[in-house]
């Protein structure tokens, strides 16, 4: 079972369940975004949180075996059109070269991993119109000289 | 003066008073990030922060001008290449669709704002190494019908 | 059933029916456009308009779930080639500058929201050639400092 | 005097006087999204309009032969990147199919265009937030067979 | 029937009967040129022409449904490859700003309609070499002011 | 004195003397659009055009000199943006695979030359609109085997 | 039998005969380079061409046709990637602006065609490493005014 | 002296003087193709050539140091717009696959070296038209495994 | 047996024996790096190598024939997405011109090969985290003048 | 003083001196690479190194400042044309998938480090050619999870 298969399997099972990510990942422990992006294909489980995935679902060691494969993560489009991620691609290129501005500034030349890195999605319930927030996590990684 | 031209004074004239973003920005009572967004140019300020700025750097009113301007936002890259504004590209290709489930799911169909939008940087100390912390917060805008 | 089989469904029972889309659109009391846009997959419909565009059509609850879903805007011709859509692209190429200029001369910084948006299309008889009147409404959405 | 000095010209100009495009479109009875677009370059003008906006600025006949002058139109990135801009081509992507549907269906096989062609802004004022209406006119353009 | 089978049908149906593109126009009173881009799905042809073509080759009423239908034009390679289609597009390359000197100058602000057109394709004997003589004649379409 | 120089100077010099290129064709004998085309820097003049050229617009030897020299033929935008070239370009992406068709079915397998080849613009004047009428005649360069 | 089909017919009728292109070119009396370009449907076949490849195969008529069919030539890679290719490319890159120096100096405005065209492959021994020798001759076109 | 100023200068000098490349070539007893290259900024001269070259044109050492810097190789037009060029650039297209058909049958899996390499331009007289003749010389690199 | 099918099979195999590519390479004594790009379809094997591997997988005769031939090289992502693939892209990006300063000045003006070519991974246990050595290997070709 | 400005600086001074990168990074201990790429503009010096580096060619504290600055890393061509360049460029297309199952094998899923990283070029002396020899040295970094 290859990763699409995969992904097509906990989705339907999820739909006919009537299980949202959100308590998917409480049930078991584990962050939703973490879980979805494991569940779309984006990243590898460790085999215990495989397993946990696949067996909460009711579905076989082959889903378990196939999310804790390692992925090769690709993307088609370079510019993304659909709007909700298209905003997040618009937010770095207008911030870009300022979060490097801050970020270098409070941390010296280096870079946030994107592999050491985790991120959460919350609600915030506003009566002018309820906010998303985006909490990024990554290490910090300096440039070196040698 | 344009806002090239502004920039240039402004980053000259802050880096020979030896001041950072951040204090600037702490002692005009502005966040770090959005002060630093439109210092380079990416973004109006209101009359009354362009004075502030300009006051407080010791530029004159022409500065004050430029920074109230309404820029129209280019950039160059559709792929950014320095590795610092990389990682977060490839973080909206990586996690772009398991953001859009993720928020889709909590708040329906619809996007979050990048318009309506703000954003702060922070520095979690630990010995295994610092973590940036990235704060994205914009107001989530549902999809119309008619 | 996902968005293109949905959209096969419908578009191949309009056609059996003999139903445009302006007179689907009258008689559930919903805007052409909008409702083409929903059928073709674009946009997703609320639970009782998607009951009710299914039940005017006669399809099922397979269709009415399909039309529920949110969809990924998905276009792949970054410069579109189809003569009546390019001319559209045109528009924005030329007047995309004075239209910066003009709204936010009257608005303020800030964009004419995609989302919180509506569109309608009407036909102006003219003896020296029918003419075409596109009118986009969107909100206005202030950029914020912070 | 070629058209990028022209609009340098009326633009510090136009700045200088306090002048809104608006206004001088009402005090010469043109247009202002017209009227922008030619003294940006985008469109010429014909001699009694230029030499009326030449006139009306108090500048010289250079510039009225600059804004007569036919321009090439050009625009350096396929997928603009400004906000403001962009939401519009987001709009044709979106919603170029469900045009194409629409148009073709109450006009027959053929195209709107952008040469025989006007397009307005206005401002609904409304307290959940104004809105900006586009209002494209462009007259339809049959395909024929020979 | 979709239009890339009616084009694989009359394709074939063209071969097994031993007509050219050529004979066809002439017998039922078409261009050549304009029948082929019906023929090849890239034009949609009135009721009547649909009826002459599809009885002229002995197909049934699918075909000229099929030809009927309102087509979206799409070309995949922006810059085309095969050497009779790269010659053309040469042709727009090196000449085309001289073409917009001639034609304006000749005409005033405004385009040659791609639309409002027709196209002739002759052969020009000659001992030295025979000559394609390609003939593009399109309605001029002016710019207007508003 | 380069190509870009000489077509400053050329064009200076023609509308000082308010000159038509189609005038200066005639008066020198020859085709407007070769003229323009060489006057433009995208084909060379033979010695004894060249000389014509520069005597007749009351210029010095350098510039029959620079209309002489061999030009590289470059265009910077793969898919133009000015709507009188894009249209030509639409025409080569509309018709290409027809014009491949009804040339080789008359020729045989082989192009029309873009080297050995020849342009005009004619005007036929017309109640509902004046047309413009393009004709390119290229050599017919068959494919050899070998 | 179109031309992918023939392609793999010829290709695996070749390797079951153990047949190099070489000596299928050299038994039928034609160049391997172009009967190579002709099996793998880049070029069409002169009718007794195709008639004796098809023959010397043991295949039958329809590899004839499909040998005789114009083809449309098409490449996906703007740049290529296959390392034997790419320093195809290379070279062109290199050397292009040379090339037009060299040849333009030797026989006047112009260029050498691609379609009246041959080209050989041969071996020259080396004990230091044997050379690919590539011949490329074709004829020169010189630009012409008119 | 960088490559750019370089080779404005050898170019100007050598028209001034009337001396083809050939002719140089000849006299200096280097090929016209690879003297052409290293003049127009694209090869390193070996320390004797660049003062040979440098001296046969009476300029000074500042040309022969600049004739000896290794350059970077870069041109901007992934696919070139020149017609001598493109002809060159669509045989690398058409003939590619053919080419490595060809070579691999003949020496093995392996390319042709764009490094150990030599290209001649020869002119053949025909009545017909005369024909231009590259050669292309480049050692074989079979891939190894290891 | 093309090599996608050869890939997938030897893919399958290997993961059912559970075979490391390591242990691979060194049962049958070749470099892991190697084995696994011939595996994958992106080097062609040696007869007696191919042999070698398929028998070591218990595989049959098409299998080796498959590793025997010749491949045709192609990466559909001009820039690779992957991560871990992205960041051997970023070194080229960052380092390319300081390899070439560093290469040449040691070796000469020429290259580094890709075809005379090796490579090896290696793992360097470190307390602070485990760090990959990646070794190149390729002959030095220097640029011929001649 | 900026980096282009530094560099320029910095490369003139050391043709002067006649030091080549290797002498430099020698006598001041540190890597030939790193030195590169920090006088190159590539990579920010620490205060310490960047105070010796200026020391040691002479040059004054502005050019130790420049060093300091962290840099924007930025290169122009997706797809580098140089060809010592473009090799490396190929071997991360050719070994990209390669070099991920071996990596990714030998440490888990996660990705070499191009921040904690540095490499290295070495001259192995061979009668049949020399070799580059080029180590790459960069920390694994695996994924978490969350």
């Amino acid at each position: 079972m290859n990763k699409l298969e995969m992904t097509d399997l906990i989705v339907s099972t999820r739909l006919e369940k009537g299980l949202s990510w959100e308590t998917i990942g409480k049930d078991t422990g584990m962050s939703p975004v973490w879980l979805t992006s494991a569940c779309l294909g984006m990243n590898s489980a460790p085999p215990e949180k495989a397993a946990a995935i696949a067996e909460y679902l009711g579905l076989g060691e082959e889903v378990a075996k196939a999310l804790e494969a390692f992925p090769t993560k690709i993307w088609d489009q370079a510019v993304p059109t659909d709007p909700l991620i298209y905003r997040l691609y618009e937010v770095v290129g207008v911030y870009g070269e300022t979060l490097k501005e801050v970020i270098q500034e409070k941390f010296g030349d280096g870079i946030m991993s994107a592999i050491d890195f985790s991120m959460e999605v919350d609600k915030i319930e506003d009566p002018k119109g309820d906010r998303v927030l985006l909490t990024l996590n990554g290490k910090f990684l300096p440039y070196k000289s040698w």
